[in-house]
């Protein structure tokens, strides 16, 4: 394998910063062969943890809400940010109860996944819950208005090729689960 | 199904943007029920292309390089930034050239997915080819220092088990090529 070296930060400077924890930074990175880029920027936002959750019935819990970052009605899979002081797969286990009313008994990591390549903008954290169980009502606090829907594997994963189901990282938690289930 | 609405958006304005098209906005937006929320935000990147290529040879060409978003080396696809005027496919047949020396014969396309559900941050269009074969010497003009890797299905799937391939929309475009190679 050909050696493939890592980039230095020399220096760092934020150039955007709100209160919901998004912010813009911008590097001063040395590359492998001297070359300085003194305007490689990165973004910060939230971690995430999100779930495929098998009920006891073999099906999968799904929401139908409005997601405005694809300015869509689409299905997604329970999930949220990461608080402080919240390990993943606590907030996987918070959200499912909060956003379906179950919870699971078998607890899978997928696997973690940036979102952009080059600009980072956080990591999403995959994991597969099977021999869930309804506990309550859902309680979300989320803006959207949602559906609860228990849905076949063939229907989740007919859902990515049609295009209904939209978010990368809801996507390949849908893939990766499934691989493991067959 | 129950009757879920999209959001409207009352207002939206620019807070931050570089050189590098990066821009955040600050919307207010009013929802279903009547709620007005004046601080959802927004991130804009461009949107890329991502290419799932498969040789002649039943191979899959991947890069391994530095990935600096998620501060690791990995194995990613070819692929890239959208640039003005290009069409997702056209950016997909560009970058494969660009990055590998290849060309394909047969093109599908697998899907186009949201880095995030909320803050959007740009589409990822993912394609499949088939048949590629090397046409001359890649010609990336990346930062990166890369090395062209042709794996099979089973080492490319396992890359991502195992965590060398980080990035979300390159997981995402293997399982559902590989869902498609079935």
């Amino acid at each position: 394998m050909k050696d493939i070296r890592p980039w230095k930060v020399l220096s760092s400077r934020t150039e955007f910063r709100n209160q919901h924890s998004l912010e813009v930074c911008v590097q001063s990175v040395k590359l492998p062969d001297g070359q300085i880029v003194d305007d490689y920027y990165q973004i910060r936002t939230p971690d995430a943890a999100i779930v495929v959750a098998q009920t006891v019935e073999k099906t999968i819990l799904a929401v139908r809400s409005y997601i405005h970052g694809a300015r869509k009605v689409a299905i997604s899979l329970p999930g949220g940010n990461i608080q402080v002081g919240e390990t993943p797969i606590a907030t996987a286990r918070r959200e499912l109860l909060e956003e379906t009313g179950h919870v699971a008994e078998s607890w899978q990591h997928l696997g973690s996944f940036i979102r952009h390549a080059n600009q980072g903008a956080g990591w999403d954290h995959l994991f597969y819950a099977t021999g869930a169980t309804h506990l309550n009502e859902p309680a979300s606090g989320d803006l959207e208005e949602m559906e609860l829907l228990f849905l076949s594997w063939r229907e989740i994963l007919e859902s990515l090729h049609s295009g209904v189901m939209v978010t990368s990282s809801h996507a390949i938690a849908v893939c990766m689960a499934s691989l493991r289930n067959t």
